[in-house]
């Protein structure tokens, strides 16, 4: 499929518990144009993982040399690294497929300074009540956890109601089609148009 | 049907010939929350059209006292005036409806003058040899005015390269889907989401 836009990153966060997840796998499943950023990391691969798809998997020596330069955004989480090589964005958005990055705000802003073309969309939930139901529903999560993820989600949409788009997960159906919706449209608008199309036709 | 955000005029242009009439029903028939703008005029009804559904008939004498305010803008075409009311704009805004202009380059850039908020889409044919085939097509066109009509779609096209969106119409299906995803993208922008939604989950 060829295209008359130039390609750009999609940063997708929002706060543990909204969706982010499905609407991300509905979004890649619908739009062969959008590529998975796959992450750099240093856990090791657990069973069924494959190299390239899931993860780049690296040594902590090598993901330190990496840090100095060729990272995006890398965050530490339970002991292990986790990051985003610039080298694999670039290389993706040269061959003409939008890159996603499902990542949280602190990364976000990095993919924003990096690459100022990103498209931010911030997923929300249709309510605190709604939200706290979906983590309670995991099942899991003791009611001290429970109390830290509510209040970070507080924190997060507090920073993400700053993204370009807003993107309410009351229902999946529509939501997803929203996420899709956000991306057809960025590949209209004019600074996205490749300029040899424009000038072929103001000429 | 409720919405969070709020609503906002979409002006779409482009030359004769590039196929807007047909994107602009598709949407209006698959987004119920979109309303076409009526326009105030001079011209006796033909036979069919509706007052207040096709047009809103006024004389001459009444059009002339609105253009001293109340028209967002208006053109003399084969004698006959044409113009759009602020009010009728403002009302269906006000009722939570986008409401669509059909317009040329000029209206619409009084109509971004007026409502800073309207989101500006032109329609491009996918190239000048499918223009003039379009055009040919409709069979009561002069080679004179063929000429002209060609040189008019160059002006406006170099003039519409400066809208938010470019929609090729180079595949009805694809380029009417655009269409519907710009508005369905526009109501998810941060700036239009209604800050009283945005407050309910930050606080």
């Amino acid at each position: 499929m060829s295209r008359t836009s130039t390609a750009f990153p999609i940063v997708v966060s929002g706060p543990s518990g909204a969706g982010k997840t499905t609407l991300v796998e509905h979004l890649l499943r619908s739009d062969p144009l959008v590529r998975r950023s796959v992450s750099t990391t240093t856990r090791p691969p657990r069973s069924g993982e494959k190299e390239g798809r899931d993860y780049l998997f690296v040594d902590r020596p090598h993901f330190e040399r990496l840090k100095s330069g060729d990272l995006i955004e890398w965050a530490e989480v339970h002991g292990e690294l986790y990051g985003t090589r610039r080298d694999f964005v670039e290389a993706e958005l040269g061959s003409g497929r939008d890159v996603l990055l499902n990542i949280d705000i602190q990364g976000g802003d990095r993919v924003k300074r990096v690459f100022p073309v990103a498209v931010m969309v911030f997923i929300l939930p249709p309510s605190f009540a709604a939200l706290e139901r979906r983590l309670r529903g995991r099942g899991d999560v003791s009611a001290a956890d429970l109390k830290v993820r509510l209040e970070n989600a507080r924190v997060e949409i507090s920073a993400g109601a700053r993204y370009d788009y807003l993107v309410v997960n009351d229902d999946l159906e529509r939501a997803g089609g929203e996420l899709i919706a956000i991306v057809t449209a960025e590949r209209c608008r004019r600074e996205r148009k490749l300029s040899d199309f424009v000038d072929r036709l103001t000429r």
